[in-house]
């Protein structure tokens, strides 16, 4: 296999040059100190980190697995050793809030960071993203003694986190869950229920698992309404901070997955465990909603993560592979054949990994700029705007993203032939470990269904509009010549999206059934448009400079344009055939 | 996991209604003797067979997987008593040649019977199918002493096949294998060289197994038309057709896979092997070619079978998982939530299930028709014209039939949420299974690059124009009302395959390019069309019926034409944008 290497210069290219992000962290309060040299240092130290310590720990994590036996759980070989220096070296309390110990580093920063961390061991990567999660609810949501007592640990790495919202019975719709709490009169909670899918729940890599659990009052009104959030901890706190005893909840087994091996999924029964209220009685959701923009996002991060480790290999791979001659004349007449690059078939399917990760990478960076800006901003009336943004974007991100990147490892897996088969190269495992990006933190249906219904249709548009005439405006400013074809291109799929979001927002009005039938042509077509964007944008950063880098831009971007943009036309013809054709087949004619 | 019912009303109207076959094989010699009762009777047992005997195999096959140890390959527990079942049921002789003990059944019924099999146990069903394909090449090639010696012991089962042709540096590229078969002075070779990825190489099913090797003459020319085939036994065969000493065949190792894991995937040694030429020298690829089109369509009905298990298996689950409320008012208000299959996103991914399946099993058929016309069919013309629609419609076959395969087995997956992901359901296997069908027997790739330029430009468009014509016509005579959507929307696909066609044609006389550029969204267009196709001919035999397959036949052909075909804009708009935007990129810019 060929040496995974972090895209730092694309990273730096999307941070300073896109979106010019030193200028913006200059400009707010909370993230001052963020310098372009620290910024430098950070993705230096973290590509150090993922390529030398995680990556390795990768292909074998998948074979190895974890392990459990009466309860405990074992992380594969390496992964504990590994974790202590993550922790050490201070990345898990990378994007932390700073009064409890985290380095308050902006999301745009942060999303780099999870991208090859996820492209090296997404496995291992989950332990730490799922306790940034935890963090972010306590940090949002707990009381001042809650937070004390835990975020340090959490932050430093001490402990871990995990979020328990899945049961046996209900995943999406939540409204359903059985885990009860029952009030005690030291104000503390008692838990019983059994959750499933628990990333994390239960491992060896910590001293402690702080464990956020949804569960219901005995007198909750039903449905989503009655939901409240817990804090469970893996062994209680005392009042020195030292550990006391176990508490209440333990992992029951442990799933046999296709993919992220690595990464322990638990089955998490809790027997009378002790939790404690984080936020509102009753309002345990909105507490969690609060994370999942963060949390989504990530996930899509995954996707783009997995496709660049496969893009890499697969490159490698097709400059090495010697396989049939170029049909305008051989490359390497001295070999038996040339390298399989030289063929257009080929070429599509590393361009469109190439022109996928890299749109993706910087349409991630713009969410978490809207996220930064959301957060930090001293306007008002900015940060409202890119809280809508936040919102629009987000379901996006995540099911893109992921589609895409599973598209994406599966063309590296191609691009091997048959040697992409066998588990030896690995591209396999990529395409195993990027299939549960679609599925979990809200499945990608579930991420089109809230973008076409909340995001778009409930406020008639209005969000959509936010961030249509940006790239209106943006397009108007274009003067120069070579970009005409891209504002063109972008022009007639963004009237294309203008047209099915009226389609969609008018036919729903008298068919319920519209918004769940346009929902994931149209996130399709939404992520292909702003792709386009962040295309456009990069390519006007790279005409006129003569170097390769820049060069390998705007030619990627031309594919982009001529290559891919063109799905628009299909997702518009779907959504155009609307829901009669999805709902007039009964159920005994399936 | 629901159980798996082999498709059977819906292979009867594909056979019955929509192709007509009883009465094209009444009207030829070599079939006259398929009567519809027999075709009953050989779907029937098929089906039980396939239901009882090697659907409960399945799940285990891919846990216990092949061992290898010292040379010896031991399959996965229960498939050597199966096969012997499937053996002395008659089934590895079903299309082979009754001159030496086959059942000469026309392959528009064993591509039935293949579909379910695969459906039942991938893995399994490769150990016969490649034993056919062997079968095949010996009996159009091999001379009537090995026929004689060989096929009556491959078509009882006794025997088992394999095909030996890729090496560790070439697979694709065969004309440079590096294999080599010195003659012997009694007419017989002596072969050295390896082989890799050979399914089913070795296995205990059988007494013996029959390898079919491609090698080269110490004399031979370079490159593709300097292959030999030869025919190397496991053990050597004695006159009185007794098994005598192994001969220098073995096997040194098996392949740790995605999946198929019931499948042996051998390297190969060939150390001083004994061998006999079949056909003539230096033309082994000719003979391979020969069994090409078979072996291809059967690749691509796997793809058919394992999207046809996992919409079983999905359409079950969605009616039976709760989950959310249908828009318009609860459909079960007693129960905790609604089955899934009332959200019209979940209904998109079934009916693209079922949409897929169904109109690749009608067009499977309509090619293993046109492999029954060109065998046998009394008219030298009727002939020639059914051969060249095999030709040109094979790759299309193979490789849109694995890719849609592929995507219906990743919404099947997609329909349990995360509980697609774990093994417990399956659902993950049918994917890992499904992954390979685009890699082997030609990549998906080659088959584009074989169908845009041996297929298409190579003759001008000529077999293009038999096939379009015989579209053309069929629509000009379609007059019913209900037809006439169909007929407009599959006129304009029409129209786009045209139009693609004269552009890749022209532009290829000078850009050497082209075809490659435009190979994979060609295929893609033209497997939209075609199924468009056989969606309206079924839909034509649908109208007017008062019956539940009838309304869902129609319901689901209208699903297609208004939600799948659209898909053809998007192929054309990328065919359209040529091969510069693939070729301007160096190497050094990927």
């Amino acid at each position: 296999m060929a040496e995974f290497k972090a895209p730092i210069r694309d990273m730096q290219f999307v941070l300073n040059e896109v979106w010019q992000a030193p200028e913006l962290w200059a400009s707010m309060e909370n993230t001052q100190e963020v310098t372009p040299d620290l910024v430098n240092a950070i993705l230096e130290e973290g590509a150090r980190l993922c390529e030398n310590e995680l990556e390795p720990l990768n292909r074998n994590g998948d074979e190895e697995g974890c392990h459990w036996q009466d309860s405990v759980v074992t992380t594969p070989k390496g992964f504990k050793e590994a974790y202590r220096l993550y922790a050490e070296n201070g990345w898990t309390g990378l994007g932390g809030s700073p009064e409890y110990g985290g380095q308050g580093m902006p999301k745009m920063l942060t999303v780099m960071f999870e991208e090859m961390l996820f492209s090296a061991n997404t496995s291992f990567g989950l332990y730490t993203t799922l306790a940034s999660g935890a963090c972010m609810a306590l940090d949002n949501h707990a009381s001042d003694a809650l937070k004390q007592r835990y975020l340090p640990k959490l932050y430093d790495g001490t402990w871990a986190g995990s979020m328990c919202l899945t049961e046996p019975h209900c995943g999406t719709d939540l409204g359903i869950i059985k885990t009860r709490a029952e009030p005690q009169d030291d104000g503390s909670y008692r838990l019983n229920g059994t959750k499933i899918f628990i990333t994390g729940g239960e491992h060896d890599l910590t001293e402690n698992i702080i464990h956020l659990v949804l569960a219901k009052l005995p007198d909750a009104p039903s449905g989503t309404k009655g939901i409240s959030l817990f804090l469970v901890p893996k062994f209680m706190v005392n009042d020195d901070d030292s550990l006391g005893a176990r508490n209440g909840v333990s992992c029951g087994s442990i799933e046999h997955k296709m993919g992220i091996k690595g990464s322990a999924t638990c089955v998490m029964n809790f027997d009378d465990a002790v939790g404690y209220l984080v936020g509102e009685v009753n309002r345990g959701l909105q507490a969690m909603f609060t994370m999942m923009n963060y949390e989504r996002l990530s996930v899509g991060i995954q996707g783009i993560g997995l496709g660049e480790a496969s893009y890499q290999q697969a490159l490698a791979y097709a400059k090495d592979r010697l396989q049939g001659r170029a049909t305008d004349g051989p490359r390497q007449p001295e070999k038996s054949a040339d390298p399989i690059l030289v063929h257009p078939d080929v070429r599509r399917m590393l361009l469109t990994q190439k022109a996928y990760n890299e749109g993706a990478r910087a349409f991630a960076s713009y969410v978490g700029m809207q996220l930064d800006i959301a957060k930090n901003h001293s306007d008002a009336a900015t940060r409202a705007r890119a809280d809508a943004l936040v919102a629009l974007l987000t379901p996006v991100a995540k099911a893109y993203f992921t589609d895409r990147g599973f598209d994406v490892c599966v063309l590296g897996q191609q691009v091997f032939g048959g040697h992409g088969y066998i588990r030896e190269w690995g591209m396999e495992q990529y395409v195993r470990d990027a299939r549960i990006t679609q599925i979990y933190e809200g499945t990608n249906g579930i991420q089109a269904l809230d973008l076409m219904g909340r995001k778009v249709v409930a406020n008639g548009g209005e969000w959509l509009s936010i961030y249509v005439e940006e790239i209106e405006q943006y397009l108007n400013g274009l003067k120069q010549p070579e970009l005409q074809p891209f504002k063109e291109a972008l022009d007639s799929s963004l009237s294309l999206l203008r047209q099915a979001t009226e389609q969609v927002v008018s036919a729903s009005r008298t068919d319920l059934n519209e918004i769940g039938a346009a929902g994931c042509d149209y996130l399709n077509l939404f992520g292909l448009v702003s792709l386009g964007y962040v295309w456009t944008r990069m390519a006007e950063q790279a005409i006129g400079k003569d170097d390769t880098f820049y060069r390998a831009k705007l030619k990627t971007a031309r594919f982009f344009i001529q290559k891919l943009l063109p799905e628009t036309t299909a997702y518009f013809g779907k959504i155009k055939a609307g829901s009669a054709v999805l709902m007039e087949i009964d159920e005994d004619e399936f």
